[in-house]
Formats: structure tokens, C-alpha cells, sequence
């Protein structure tokens, strides 16, 4: 397909850019690079990066320790966003739960449950989203969602503890990802709710990154950055 | 509290009814009596509407075996309505879920999972009411809901079987009873959804109910016979 | 594309089914037609049917009453399943929705909402599924949607009539198309939801249809016959 | 009533308070008024509070202009905490739509809708804290909430506009009060809910604000300012 117009391909009809095999052959028709690939792959468009003065985005998951290293050098010389999720919405969600568990408090008699659905081809449980959403809720409460965490209930439970954080994970259908945060207590209940219909939401986050890079200075970014959410 | 006025005990001003302590002294007043007692009560309740020949709603749970079989011989002689779960909706919804489980079939793709939630004082898990509508399903599509029950998921699990059905409990606040069925496929989800709100909904079965009896030969029915659902 | 693998155009992998330029080439593989196309074109096809004595399902809106007139003529000769709404699940939430307003009741103090959402593109409101949804309810409850439907509620509108049928209609980014019905009254809620994540629930309502008439004689049959929800 | 125990008479058992007929009767025995009464009472309560040098948290709504001037030259003296609604949930609520509003964007994508429920016996529409929500979201993004509300949709309405903020209103049994505010875009949708299921979240949130109040010296407070979100 090299050579071909990359709209056409991606059915939105022709958009001028041309298929290259080589960042090489395109690197003077580009000012931020957008890398979901593989760590190995990310390295190399990284280190290209770096030589020719180009910002980039990076959305590939699975870098090991080193890699982050070289990531967070490469970051001394140019504008770096990296995030394994690059959804705007999940990011904010982050952010809210931050701030709701905060407002409400660790002992502030309000119950935690983390219920998401996705489909049934999905082989771990809970999602990572939903693990990481915890994790967020908890840090703010001062909890430790390893020894927190309720994974599941049946039987005799006796009543709930106040401390818990429940996760309740639905595998059902074609779901795409659905994550609710429910905070509980006598008389009312408040809901953060993410729904992913499609991955265009990685796919937009990921232009919103490489947007908002655009008047960046070097530096190691992620989306909270990218949301002027920190 | 003898002699009061029922309706200014229960805040909806005053009726003309009067508390009298006992059945005898009230017997020329009623035709139906709705007991929400304990099984004991119920036997000595029922003796006496079989020999005034009124009707008789119960409620109460608990019953064993050997008083059920008095319920049964009971139904010869008078009308009783018989139902451990009073609530018009409930019981709408396990005939909903009968219907959809055997439309939607066996092997039509689509996976079933229960969710449900109540405050955080309930001590079981799932609720009766949820185990119940597991049940109805899994009869209504010839599976065991003792096999084929998943009460929780975490860590590695694979991929979804399609044969199971998953119970997600959440336990929060004030919950007064929310339960779910989701029925979900490549391309579509159906719910069928019940939310208790106060124990209203179980007082207001029980009124339907008695007057359902009104014109009704002796016999032992439930609630599915009251909402006309056989 | 004449003689591509169908199965490979659908990227699904090789099926071994030739694209061919006309029904006549085809006319030895297959029992029953599925068409969703055009009026005119459902018309050709259905002549074809008939005259080969094949099945056939058609999912084609937009039928003129001439033509539908045609449809049930050729329902004397051939097994013929036609429904502008393929899906099995909105099929099937019409008939719980009949059982449930019967079961409810006209005076049952239930008030019923109609909650839809769909994608910020559609047009008209509420939705053809939406409105009929309410038809149903209305027909079972002896009310006319003409009088009672109601699509908007601002300012000062005093309390709820009993007998009205509320409409809400979002419209918010890609939603494919949620239906909720709510019953509700004092002390609980119940609700029937239909959610739709891509059109291969009409794909796979067709492909059902095509299953269910194999060994069905002539006739016009709909999606609650193949249901078997009559 | 007076001389009884105040959580006799509350169903919680003996507290030790004593019902007592005026203020100055009690005036050694409390630090801080809670004060759900009516306007000129509460200034009364606002009088006497100031004098006695107590706090006050207000929870009374419709006062004049007149009136909020006497608090704020209280404030001056006393440190009140002024709220037209206490609960917790629905003030986090609105910080959250802030910050979630903002992170989204005028410009990104996102199309935000309303939808509330209530009991059938509310007389206005939308509810004063759906319409509290949307001014809080118009505010962030710099529109206009009077001319870009949209608080019904029938027939023919063309594709949605990308700037209107749309009001769906419930009316449906003894739904106390839920709120969901609903930002969607291709490829996700984020929702914030608040369900109040009782008048118990008012009383929480004042007694929080009650103990909020003892080291704060003289002002005038909110709940953003009780709850930390300033």
C-alpha cells in the first residue's frame, strides 16, 4: 500500500498524505509523530525523534524500566507526551475520582464500588482501567488497595466494612469498556462514569496530545499534562 | 396502642379502623386479612380465617415444609394468596425474564449476568431475590444454576463461557434493592431492571392481592395468579 | 468484485460463497433469500422467490401499501418473514413491554417514560423504535399515544397527570440507540431497556429469521412468529 | 413536646438533648445553630447567634437580597455557612462538572445533556439543581445557558447543534431526585450522577459543615469552601 493516500485508506476520502516506508522519506512533512506500536519499534521512532528535533506522542504500552529511562532522557531534549491510555475521558475520570474521594473522605461514611462491563473475549479481571480507577481512590483515601480490595461476594459476607473497595466486574456481549466509580452512603450516591463505544477515543486523544504539544518545550508529558489537569 | 385509630398511627389520618387485640373482636369487620407475621402466628391465623371462612394474604416467611402442607389443605377450603415476595414489579419480572431467557434461547449468543445491589447493612450475597432470577433463567433455558453460577472474577479467567451465569453484588449506602438481568449479544443488549425504593412496593402487592381474592373460589394462589401471568 | 469469496470482502476468511452478478447464477445454492435493499428491488426479488419457490426474509423499509399487498399474496405460496425492525431484541422488549403495562395495569398507579438516546446526527425525535415502544404500552393500556404522549416538560407544569406517557430524548455523540421504558410508582421501578451497539443485531435477527422458516410452509410470518412470542 | 429527648423522638434512642422552647434556653449547650427554618426566622436565629458569638450554618432558602446583605455583614462577626442545598454529593457535583467541562472543552466534541428524574409530584421543570448543573457547565465552557438550553425535542429537528446543552425532565413515582450530566463524543461518553434517596443527605451535609465550622474564624462560607473544592 505504499504510495497510497492514507484518507483513502482510512475511508474518509483522499487527504494528501502518502504512505511512506520510512519516517526518513516524510521527516520534512511532520512536527509530532503518533507511535501505537511495539516498545522495540517505539525506541527507534523515539531516537529518531530526538535526532531531527520532532515531538511525539506515545500511546504503546508494555515499555520495560529501561525503556521508561530513555524516555524520560529523551524528554531532556524534546516534547515527549506519554500515556498507556491516551483517552481523554478516562483520564478526567482519574482526575474526578482524585477529587471526589478527597471531598468525601476517608471517613466520611461513604461506601466504594468500581463496577465495569466489558465483552466476553476479555481474559483478565477487573479491567486495568478499573484497577488503576481503585488505585487512584484509594491514594487519595490513604487506603492500600491491596489489602482493600473485594473481588467478589457470596454467601455469608456479614455486613460491609466501611474501608472496602468493591469491584464487581461484568463480562458479558460486545461491550466495549464500561467503568462506573460509585461513592455511597446514607442518602445519596455519586456516580463517575466512563463508556467506550469505539477506539476512536484513543485515536482523538491522541491528536489532542500531539495538538496541544505543538508550543511545548522539552519535557516529559502525560495526559493530565495534556488536559491541564495536574 | 388498643383503641387507636390505625390511620393516625400510620400519618394518613384517621380512618375509622381501630386496633382491637384480637382476630375474634374485629371478625365481622373484614373479609381479607394480610398477615406479615411469623410462621407461627401465620398457622394460628390461618386456623381462624379456614374457620370464619374469610380470605387470607400471607406474606410471611419462613414456613416449613410440614406448614406449608396446612397452606395446601387450607386452599380447600378458602382463598389464600401465598407469596414470600409481595411486590407487584418483582414478580412481574421474573415472568419478563422467563419470556426473554426463552426467546433469546440457549444457544442464541447471549451471555446473561445478574447484577445487584443493596445497602451496606445485608449480611448474604446475592440476594434471594437475584439467586431467584438466576434460577428462573437458568429453567427457562435447561441449565443448573448450581453449575453454572459465577460469583466473582479476578486475576486471569480466560474468556467468558457461554454457558455461565455471573453475579456481581455490590454492597453500598442505603441501596433499599436494585437488581438487574442483562441479556447481551454481538451487536445489542437487553435489560430487564427492578429498583425497590420502600418496603411500600411489598404493602402494595399485598393490597392488590386482597383485592384480587374478593371474587375467588377457595384455592392456593400466588402472585403470578393475582397479575395474571400463568 | 464478481467472483470475490464473500467471506473474505466480509473479513471474516474464506467461505467458499462466490459473488455473483444475479440471483439466476445462484438460484442452486441457497433455501431462503435474505433482502435488505430497496422497495423496488425487494419486489424483483420476491418475484424470483416465488417463481423459484424459495424462502425469504426481508428486513427493506419504505413499502408502499400496493406493495405490501404483494407481499401477502406471495405469503400463499413461499414462507415469507418480513419486519422493518430485524433486531431480536427490540422485538422481544415489545412483547415484554405488552405484558408488562397488562400486568401494571391503566390504573395501577405506574406512571411510564420512554428514555431514548441516540448519536448527535439523527434527525427526528423521538425514535420510530421509541415511539413504538409507546404505541405498545398505550394499545395495552386502552389509551391513545396521540392524546397522552408528552415531549418535553419546562417551567411550571404542575404535577404529573396519571395518564400521560413521557418522551425524553438525548441526542449526544455516536450512541447507536438506547431505549429505556420506565414503569414507576411509590416504592419501586421497573425498567425495560434495549441497547444497541452496532448493526449486527439486524444481521443476526435476519440470519435467525432464515433459520427459523426452514421447515416452515407458506405463509407471511413476522419477528415475534420467529420469536415465538405470539 | 418540649422536655423530651431529642433522639427518642427522632427513633434513635436517648441522646441526652433536651427539646427546649427558645434559643436562650439553650444557649450554653451549643456551639454552632443549624437553621432549616424560614427566612425571617432565620434571621432571628442569625441575631441571637451573632450576639452570643455561636456559628450558624444556614440551610433555609428564599431569602432577599435584603437579607443574604444581613448575612454577609454577619459574616463580618460570626462564621456562618450559607448553602441553599446541603448535600454533599450535589455540591462535589458541580465542582466536578467544572473541572470536567473545562478539561472537555468548549471546541472538543463534546455534547452535553441533562437528564433528571423526580417524583410525580414536582410542579417545576427542570429541577433547580439540573438547571444549577447546566449553568455550571455553560459557565465553564463561556456560553449562555438561556439561549442555548434545549429542554424538549419532537418531529423533525435536523442534526443536533454542537453548542446547545439539552434538558431531558423525568417525571415518574417517588424518584427522590437523580442527575445525570452527560458529555459525549465519538468514541466515549463521561457521566456524572447524583442520586439522593432520602432528606438525609440535607442533614449530613449540614452536620459536616457543622464540624467543618469549629476552628474557622468569622466569615462567610459555602460548601465548596466545607468540602475543600475552592
Amino acid at each position: 500500500m505504499l504510495g497510497a493516500d492514507a484518507g483513502e485508506l482510512a475511508g474518509v476520502g483522499k487527504l494528501g498524505v502518502t504512505l511512506v516506508a520510512s519516517l526518513a522519506e516524510a521527516v520534512k512533512d511532520f512536527d509530532v509523530l503518533i507511535d501505537f506500536t511495539a516498545p522495540d519499534v517505539t525506541m527507534q521512532n523515539l531516537a529518531f525523534c530526538v535526532e531531527h528535533k520532532k515531538q511525539i506522542v506515545i500511546g504503546t504500552t508494555g515499555l520495560s524500566d529501561e525503556q521508561k529511562a530513555t524516555l524520560t532522557r529523551a524528554g531532556e531534549q524534546i516534547a515527549v507526551v506519554f500515556a498507556p491510555n491516551m483517552s481523554v475521558g478516562v483520564n478526567l475520570c482519574f482526575k474526578l475520582l482524585e477529587i471526589a474521594a478527597k471531598a468525601l473522605g476517608d471517613d466520611g461514611g461513604y461506601d466504594i464500588e468500581v463496577i465495569e462491563a466489558h465483552h466476553r473475549h476479555k481474559v483478565d479481571a477487573p479491567s486495568g482501567t478499573a484497577l488503576r480507577m481503585g488505585e487512584v481512590v484509594a491514594d487519595a483515601l490513604g487506603r492500600d488497595l491491596k489489602t482493600c480490595a473485594v473481588y467478589g461476594r457470596e454467601g455469608y459476607t456479614g455486613p460491609r466494612s466501611a474501608k472496602e473497595i468493591g469491584f464487581e466486574t461484568i463480562r458479558a456481549g460486545d461491550v466495549v469498556g464500561d467503568h462506573t466509580v460509585l461513592f455511597a452512603t446514607e442518602g445519596e450516591r455519586i456516580e463517575i462514569t466512563h463508556k467506550a463505544s469505539s477506539r476512536m477515543t484513543f485515536a482523538k486523544g491522541a491528536v489532542r496530545a500531539a495538538g496541544w504539544l505543538q508550543d511545548k518545550s522539552a519535557g516529559l508529558y502525560d495526559m493530565q499534562d495534556v488536559l491541564s489537569l495536574r
